[in-house]
């Protein structure tokens, strides 16, 4: 193969240029680790994190710097993948629970960001990177559009199947419920044994302290709590916790 | 400028190789967003948080192949960049707690993976995909040799200036006591008010039982334990636990 000297020069600079402005191309160096990341991606990355594990405590807004992360993180399939796995990891565990024969067994949802995703509404509003609006969320809620997650309906329909009570338990005022009972059966879930939703005695409580409320009631009635699943920390801490707790990713949003 | 035509193919094709083969220079490309990840990375990043948020449960290894994975995310740095966040938010966290003057307000350390660094062992045995080998790694201990990371230093020194009484809670055993306290100043810590181990009695304790127990104990005596710093859930949650923990990465090993 010969090049006339013109044209290897333009080969040369044409492949370089295609090489370093194509992810795609220039990832194939590395097919096996992570590429470094930017400085800003890297930050992006230990604020995930940090807020994936509860270490950032109390935050309002992704920061501003990382809101093209979140939406890359979000668009491009690694959100689905890391909820993907919480799911199959809570499979396994409930495969493991010696159910009794009388219907006792319980497992606890949350269900925004946990069964329903508002991302279409945060796609609209930067991400998470701009402050909650609670009008223009309740507008969105009440349209009853929000789809499952392809990973909470695969944890949803194998828990059924499995025999488990299913208790949904959402941060959600009372007057929703039709409309998010209805949006619950349209995204594929059913067969709930109630859904609980804040009621008048419940308004301005912590959203940690509500839920354990309710969760103790349920452990009253003589429930036992083997599951729970749930986006934020306050789904899943204070008392009457479960056996096993499963935190899904949600990079968008923190209530306290 | 110009080429011969034997030079600048020459050229060419070393420039490209250089490309190919060097992700600082192929990682330009994408300089504000993630670069796509191969389909093992992207498990890996799915694990490494499922671990991180105590999703995955028990684990006994690293998944096989995830040992690069968790190989370069150590020594690439964003493991340093994760753990220096988590410093940077308890720091600010401690700065916002109001200290009494009677000494009663305690911050709880963990030591391995906390504030020693036990990574150039691990880095010998596979960055935690070989499984744990107890006599091994006590060899390693009684040498005395790790180092301290630079975020516990940051994170250490900062809660010491602040006026916090420092308790170390560690799942060593009592017969370690010498060469850790040894290890720990030659590291750079200094001044804590005790130095908890697994005495005669704790042997074969859960280490959230043990760990739970000696914070107790602690709160008995008086203390307020406002933060709680380790790399396991099992030094963070059970009963006693601090008003904020801090969880730090650690990708390589768990403790139930």
């Amino acid at each position: 193969m010969t090049f006339s000297r013109s044209s290897s020069i333009t080969f040369f600079i044409l492949a370089l240029f295609a090489v370093l402005i194509n992810p795609a191309i220039s990832s194939r160096a590395s097919s096996f680790t992570k590429p470094p990341l930017s400085s800003i991606a890297s930050y992006c990355e230990s604020w995930r994190l940090a807020a994936e594990t509860n270490n950032a405590g109390t935050w309002k807004v992704v920061p501003s710097q990382c809101e093209n992360y979140v939406k890359n993180y979000i668009s491009e399939g690694q959100f689905d993948k890391d909820y993907d796995l919480v799911a199959s990891y809570a499979i396994a565990y409930a495969k493991t629970v010696k159910l009794g024969r009388d219907g006792k067994d319980a497992w606890v949802f949350d269900i925004d960001e946990t069964l329903l995703s508002n991302i279409e509404y945060y796609k609209a509003h930067g991400y998470g990177s701009q402050p909650y609006d609670n009008t223009l969320f309740n507008e969105w809620v009440v349209k009853g559009t929000a789809p499952g997650f392809d990973a909470s309906l695969r944890l949803y329909k194998a828990l059924k199947k499995l025999g488990f009570t299913i208790i949904l338990l959402t941060g959600r005022d009372e007057s929703q419920r039709s409309i998010t009972e209805k949006n619950l059966r349209d995204a594929g879930y059913f067969g709930w044994n109630r859904l609980l939703l804040r009621g008048k005695n419940d308004q301005g409580k912590a959203a940690t302290l509500y839920k354990s409320e309710q969760r103790s009631k349920v452990v009253k009635e003589g429930y036992t709590i083997h599951g729970n699943t749930g986006d934020q920390w306050s789904d899943l801490q204070g008392f009457a916790v479960a056996a096993r707790s499963f935190k899904v990713p949600n990079p968008m949003y923190y209530i306290p």
